[in-house]
């Protein structure tokens, strides 16, 4: 007979791959972390295990995966809204950062945001900030999959005074997470207007020579393109390539603003986008051509943005905003379905990070990285498609249970490596020492 | 010592009135239904009341206003989605309410609506559909404030077989609910290019006779735009405006697709405007310039649309998108600050169905319909600004309180009006139904 760690029983499983599945009254079987097999009710008849949890009313998916965040900056939550970006930039968040931001600042946020990520169903976070020691720490406190990408750029901050002092740091403290299975660094230049030519090339090779990751904000906003083609003579992207930059490495964050030719170089490169429509929305940039890309073949995922541009750390509403947008934006109501909106969530931010053999999807052999939503509530009733409820639907609140390598992290709604009090304590004391200086 | 039937002890009071306030541990006194007092601590200590509700980490508010809704549809949720608008009606939608829209689907799917509205913070519907005393029925049941739009249109449906039919039987069915303070019959004419103007003409007359409010769909598409330019030789706007219907009586679901003139006219005549952005989103009807009529003097409320077409009852949800959509829309991250969309999810709403001198903002001497969220969530730490995390952070979830008329419809989280278990056992009933004639 054979015998799993865990037996996980549900009511409908959404694998993901094949694409647009829903599977009934099938259960899960785990061992050592990883989906040992997907069982039919007759198959599971002859299986045993240690333990065995019953989703009699939920949708078992892959955990999502947030594939831009800067997690540390749900400290600023609310601080600044409905301001123009220089003015939003320049006088509240920079100045606040500069007031604030340190070891503490970004490990106590980073938390607090892992905290409403694992409670909306996020597994993997795809980070940029500074204090990468501190983001480590944070990302393996509470359990999640955590890409801590290591700020580059030009201009001082608290953490480094110049590009070259950025890179070192950030190499210096990678060394001591490697060996870490869920933390992985990266390289992550700012963006193509804060970062000089030999600072991106010296990035390409650090990360080629240390197989790393690079993570950068690329083609945000129409500003960033006019000025680029002023100051280099080409677009941010033509640049980048140019640089060497572009490659299947490279998660470009934003992509708002791109024509046929940046489609094609991101085709041709196959770089990933990190698609961040609430951001987009709320700091007007405008709406990213997803379904273009989609059809030009790039692997596009999903990110929240940070916690002061968005305002919530939410993927199940970013993969709903997702399919929104790209419909309003086309006028084609067939645009991103929900099946192909949660796919991005999933799967597609799994290739970004270079996991897609590892996570993304429930597939025999990959690592138990999976969500579980009650849908037994009158938001999600009549339940006549789980996947288009996940998209359309759902709640945060109906994320029940959540599990990372096996690792169950939410336990009937409950955070097993998190303490809910402590972090809002910790959060509300950052309030008054942040408003104190308004 | 002044006497109060009840008093509330809130952390955070936003009234809506004064614009974009925030009142710190005030207290708010009721009696007899309505608003007594706004407190300060130093005046709170010398009131009584027979209850009192202490809202430690809640921030009260008004209730909020759904302005355009077909309730009864919470049961063809999620049946068909990401399909193109024709397609959706002719092949799925229709043929489903065909087979199925009858007084028991209505009652039934309106009661599930309510659930669920009252669980996101709505305290007023203004519905349009069919089967009218099911409607009513409903919301004398759940307690909320129900405006019941009489459909009226040229076609057969289950409910009626022309429009004059439509008509009296709206009429005939008003008679058994008129003198019931919280339910309100309104005419509601389902679109330019489904009703003729010899009905129009009858329905501006009833409605001034009857002194009833209007309530129809109005420039949802481009196409309905184009159809009238062919068939009347006018934009519908300007055809009802020769039919006399545009008055401040009137209000106008979705005018997405407005120009200068439409604007002008919707001006002059004082009508108000539903804007229900996740459903414009959805279906790609496009985006409504909801600043350009606000800059006009257009009074323009919130609205969720059906839950066929959005898929969620949740008018947070939709006021966050009102100001996530108007900022992409005009590329102004300016645009419909908070304070706005809040303005316009709840007094703005009250104001359409010309309510505004009872409901729509905490005032002393208004009915006390309110809600309180609990910001004690880290999905809303740390708290700056509870104008900010109402729009932008905070989830359905968070609301624990409701109040119409004083009456207490959701206590700490539970519908006092409703049965959670009931509302789901029959939509699992409806789902087997409708899926059957799939």
């Amino acid at each position: 007979m054979p015998h799993a760690d865990l037996l996980v029983d549900a009511r409908w499983i959404v694998p993901v791959e094949p694409h647009a599945t829903v599977l009934e009254h099938h259960s899960l079987a785990v061992s050592g972390g990883r989906i040992a097999a997907i069982l039919s009710p007759a198959e599971r008849a002859h299986w045993q295990a240690g333990e065995t949890v019953s989703l009699p009313s939920h949708v078992l998916l892959p955990g999502l995966i947030n594939l831009h965040g800067h997690s540390a900056m749900t400290l600023l939550r609310g601080y600044a809204d409905d301001l123009a970006l220089m003015d939003w930039l320049t006088n509240h968040i920079w100045p606040a950062e500069g007031r604030h931001v340190r070891d503490d600042f970004v490990f106590d946020g980073t938390l607090l945001a892992m905290a409403e990520m694992i409670r909306s169903g996020t597994t993997t976070i795809n980070d940029m900030y500074f204090f990468h020691g501190a983001v480590a720490r944070a990302g393996l406190q509470a359990g999640l999959r955590t890409f801590v990408g290591c700020t580059i750029l030009e201009f001082p901050t608290n953490y480094a005074a110049c590009a070259d002092e950025y890179l070192q740091k950030a190499l210096a403290e990678r060394q001591d997470y490697l060996g870490e299975e869920r933390v992985t660094f990266t390289l992550a230049p700012h963006a193509p207007y804060t970062v000089s030519d030999d600072t991106f090339r010296k990035i390409v090779t650090t990360a080629e020579q240390a197989d790393m990751l690079v993570h950068c904000h690329i083609h945000e906003t129409a500003g960033e393109v006019a000025d680029s083609l002023r100051d280099h003579g080409v677009r941010p992207l033509a640049r980048l390539a140019g640089l060497g930059l572009l490659s299947p490495r490279l998660t470009a964050a934003h992509m708002v603003h791109v024509d046929d030719g940046d489609l094609e170089l991101a085709a041709r490169y196959g770089i990933s986008v990190a698609h961040n429509p609430t951001s987009n929305m709320k700091l007007a940039s405008g709406i990213a051509p997803v379904s273009r890309m989609l059809d030009a073949g790039i692997n596009v995922g999903i990110g929240t943005d940070g916690a002061a541009s968005n305002n919530k750390l939410d993927m199940l509403a970013d993969t709903r905003m997702t399919a929104l947008l790209a419909k309003v934006g086309t006028l084609d109501p067939t645009a991103v379905p929900a099946a192909t909106a949660l796919r991005m969530a999933t799967l597609n931010g799994a290739r970004a990070l270079g996991i897609d053999d590892r996570v993304g999807s429930l597939e025999t052999g990959k690592q138990f990285d999976a969500i579980a939503l009650n849908l037994d509530c009158v938001e999600t009733a009549p339940a006549f498609d789980p996947i288009s409820h996940l998209v359309y639907a759902a709640g945060r609140e109906q994320v029940e249970e959540v599990w990372v390598a096996g690792e169950r992290l939410l336990q009937a709604g409950r955070l097993t490596t998190l303490d809910l009090p402590v972090l809002k304590a910790t959060a509300a004391e950052w309030r008054e020492r942040i408003a104190a200086r308004n």
